[in-house]
């Protein structure tokens, strides 16, 4: 019976491990797919940052009080929004914290900044990411 | 060979239709806690309305630019922002969609507005619901 109970106990340690480990793969794919981002953004290229976004009509895209669907219309507004390299600015992303929902589900909270003319712009994130078969997208984005 | 593939699609049926009824089941019983959660505050009562959420110290609650955390904090500041009856008003959830992105984990968008005194106020949420022993629970509200 105590041999039962320290086998078993090693089964959950095992499983555990690598349940923690899995996730912590996945923290550290979603963080590559955000620097990916930012990095993108600096060199002045939407379509670059677009690229950690689901490329879907379903895509969520709320800011304030308004909601935008669909990759394109999103693109299309940060274009309209950021027209040239100096609205642009320098893009960072800070104080991250990545939650894993499900094998295939993320939360992330974070603080963006642009620092760019005519002045900075910052503000908080809620990001929900899945994993595709090209990795893992944001399909739902609330900006405030 | 036919039988067989016959066979193989009636499971995948089968399975789809299962994972539909769940899904469906998983959305009624976050449209019953949302319900109870807009009952609660227009019957003046905000710790009932907070029902609806994680009673933990990991709930995260995106307002703006701040991020405030755990049950209480969010609490206590409902109960400082809507302090009479009046300005707790009549809340109402509009809009809503939910997505269920596993077993246990579902994203909620929709528009929130409470007609109270001195004036109306509305805006947008994106909410993250887990489901717990004792059921689905907001653990993440971005609103703005």
């Amino acid at each position: 019976m105590k041999n039962y109970l320290f086998l078993l106990s090693i089964v959950f340690f095992l499983t555990a491990n690598v349940f923690a480990q899995s996730a912590e793969k996945a923290k550290n794919e979603i963080r590559k797919v955000m620097d990916a981002q930012a990095a993108a953004w600096n060199q002045g290229s939407v379509e670059g940052f677009m690229q950690g976004y689901w490329k879907s009509e379903n895509l969520v895209f709320v800011s304030g009080d308004n909601v935008r669907r669909g990759w394109q219309g999103v693109t299309d507004n940060y274009k309209k929004s950021y027209n040239t390299r100096e609205k642009m600015g320098v893009l960072t992303f800070s104080e991250l914290e990545i939650t894993i929902l499900s094998k295939d589900s993320a939360v992330v909270v974070g603080r963006w900044k642009v620092a760019g003319e005519p002045k900075d712009s910052q503000g908080r994130f809620t990001l929900i990411f899945r994993k595709f078969k090209d990795g893992w997208k944001i399909v739902h984005d609330h900006t405030s």
